[in-house]
This record gives structure tokens, C-alpha cells and sequence, in this order.
């Protein structure tokens, strides 16, 4: 990606920006979001701490990429052609992955209400990439036929994985794959019993 | 509104804890949940800090109860039979606070992923006292057969206001009323095109 930079005895660009990421990342995993700075993380990199002032705005943009990069394979989107398999595979995958590490990422997502810099990070790293890549994955589902033509995607993504972030951010009930599972039959599904293209639920009295 | 005890020159613990919930209040609209300090409510109020410090854990949790105190009467559930539009009223009315205050919101649940003392009593005074609301109304749709019996409902609570949170924290798709009105189409209906009681979704080939 950077060009090489021969001789001159100095480290490529490319190999300073992934040992400062490398170092940003264990940092994180170690310490949590407040002990990445910059000071550590040039200690740590063995880079300069200009270098890292240069490239990103701030630690916590530095320590995102990082922590973005460390999840990018455990959460990928499978597809088998079969849906409710696929989004059960991803979605126990997620959960695994915020009963281990969920404090750091409420963390990140905590701090970014209160740092522009690192929530534009936060939204250009994560957050749309993300919604990106379970849009496809839904968008293939609905060319097969297995979503109705009028579903809007995003919705879904809301309703599958911000459901989680809400269990994990506002914490009240517990963030399981039982509960994963009822995610995605609730939307399966639907919740009434009397099945979709009804405009009206029904509404018998008891 | 706070009642003046006659005599004794002091007033009534109940004023002196009404007083400074009011001035947190009135400094956390106007300012930030950063400017809520125990110093300014004190100053503001007209009491002492050391009360302050007796009854509340920390100035976030004294800016807190102020605002989930002022949010009260917003976000009521209205119960009139008809679940669609009951939610759709309270859905509503959720959106447009979330536009009208939706960076103090955000701040305070940020600040709440560092700050334990916060998390409590966000927790205990807002995120389980607003479950329990929206939960009783879904069971009183339940006990009227407009909700399936096995459908687990603080799931539901979850695919609603957890997915409102979801884009106010994580923002990348507008948060709107016709999203609510998405939302709640897909739970309702259901996403799949052949309906519920299916334990597969269809899956035709194209």
C-alpha cells in the first residue's frame, strides 16, 4: 500500500503504521482505551511519537483501527445460501465475542459520544463497514426470495446486532445466544399469530 | 412547587433534594453532563455540598435522576387496545425526544461505560424502570392474543428502543419516525414472505 522506501536505513511507512496499530492494539487489550496515548504506544512501536501525531487524530482513532482490525475475521458474514443458519452462526460469533471483550468495546463506543474524532473513527472504521457487510449478506437473502421485496436492510441490522449493542451498553437483561435466537425468530417470524400481510394485527378481546 | 416549612429556618430535606435535582437539571440541558458539578448545583440550589455528597454517589448520578425525572411524562405507554398504534404514539414521541436531546443522551450513556457509580444509577432509575413499562403494555397485547404466547418480550424491547439506542450511539442511518414505523412493521409482520409458524424460511432459488 505505502511505496517502499529503499535504503536510507528507515523503516518503510507501512511496517511503522502496523507497529504502531500492533502496539495501539495490545495496549488496548491490556490496559483499556484511557492507557493507549501516545507516549505508550511510541515506546511500545518503537516509532516516534511525531510519526503518530502525523497519522491519526487522536489515540483513540489509533487504538480503534486496531481493535477493528483484531475483529475484522472472527465476525465475518458466512453464506451457505441457508439464512437463519448463516445469521445464527454470525450472530453467536458476535456474542462470544462481546462476553470476552465487551467491556473494551463499550468503552470505545462510551467515549465516543464525548470525542468527535474518535467517532468518526469509530462510524468510518466500524460502524459502516459493518452495515455494509450484513446488508450484503441480507441483500443476497432477499434476491433468494427469502426476505420480502419491501424489507428495508438497514432495519434488520438495527434489529439483529444494535439489539446486542443495546444489552451491552444499557445492560438489563442477559446478552446470550438464547437471546440471539429469539432475535432472529422474532424477525423470522413476526411476533403476532396470525402471520404477515396483515395490515392490522388482530386484536381479540380476553 | 416545594412546599416552605414554616419556622426553624431549615428546610425540609425533601425541598433541599427537589432543589437539586432542579438546578442538575437545568445545568445538564444547558451545559453538558460535564459542567454538572457538585459545586455549580450547590451554588445554584442554594444548599450545601455536603448534602450533595451524602445523597448522591457522584454529580452524574444526582444529573440523572433530574433527567430521567423530566422524561417521565414524555415517553408514556398509552394503552388504548390497539397495539400498532400504541407503539407507533410512543415510538413517536421516543424519535422526537431523541432528535430534541439525543446528544445528552448520548452523552450520559457514554459517560455511564466508565464511570460504575453512573451505570447504576442509570440502570436502576432509567434502563430497567423504562423495560418494565414497555414490557407490561406488551403483555397486556399478549394476554389479548395480539402477541404470540411464546415470544419472549423484553426481546421485543430490544428490536424497538434497543435499535433506536443503536443509531442514536452508533449513528449511520437517520433515526426517524419512519424507522420506528419500520421496525415495528418487521416485528409485527415478520420479514420472510411465507409468514410465521414456519420453522424454515422459504428458500426458492432464483
Amino acid at each position: 500500500m505505502s511505496p517502499l522506501k529503499p535504503g536510507r536505513g528507515r523503516r518503510r511507512a507501512e511496517d511503522v503504521r502496523r507497529a504502531a496499530v500492533a502496539a495501539a492494539t495490545e495496549l488496548l487489550f491490556e490496559e483499556g482505551i484511557r492507557n493507549v496515548t501516545f507516549e505508550k504506544v511510541a515506546a511500545r512501536a518503537g516509532v516516534s511519537k511525531v510519526t503518530l501525531y502525523k497519522w491519526w487524530p487522536s489515540p483513540g482513532s489509533l487504538a480503534f483501527e486496531g481493535y477493528f482490525g483484531a475483529l475484522e475475521d472472527v465476525l465475518s458474514f458466512p453464506d451457505t445460501g441457508d439464512l437463519r443458519a448463516d445469521l445464527t452462526t454470525q450472530l453467536h460469533a458476535f456474542v462470544a465475542l462481546l462476553q470476552r471483550r465487551g467491556g473494551v468495546v463499550a468503552e470505545i463506543i462510551g467515549a465516543a459520544q464525548s470525542d468527535p474524532e474518535l467517532a468518526a473513527a469509530l462510524s468510518a472504521q466500524y460502524v459502516r463497514p459493518r452495515r455494509d457487510l450484513a446488508v450484503d449478506r441480507l441483500a443476497a437473502a432477499r434476491r433468494a426470495g427469502q426476505i420480502r421485496p419491501d424489507v428495508d436492510l438497514e432495519t434488520i441490522v438495527d434489529q439483529l446486532w444494535g439489539a446486542c449493542y443495546h444489552r451491552l451498553l444499557m445492560p438489563a437483561e442477559p446478552l446470550s445466544t438464547a437471546f440471539t435466537d429469539r432475535l432472529l425468530d422474532n424477525l423470522l417470524r413476526g411476533i403476532t399469530p396470525d402471520g404477515p400481510h396483515r395490515d392490522e394485527p388482530s386484536a381479540p378481546t380476553d
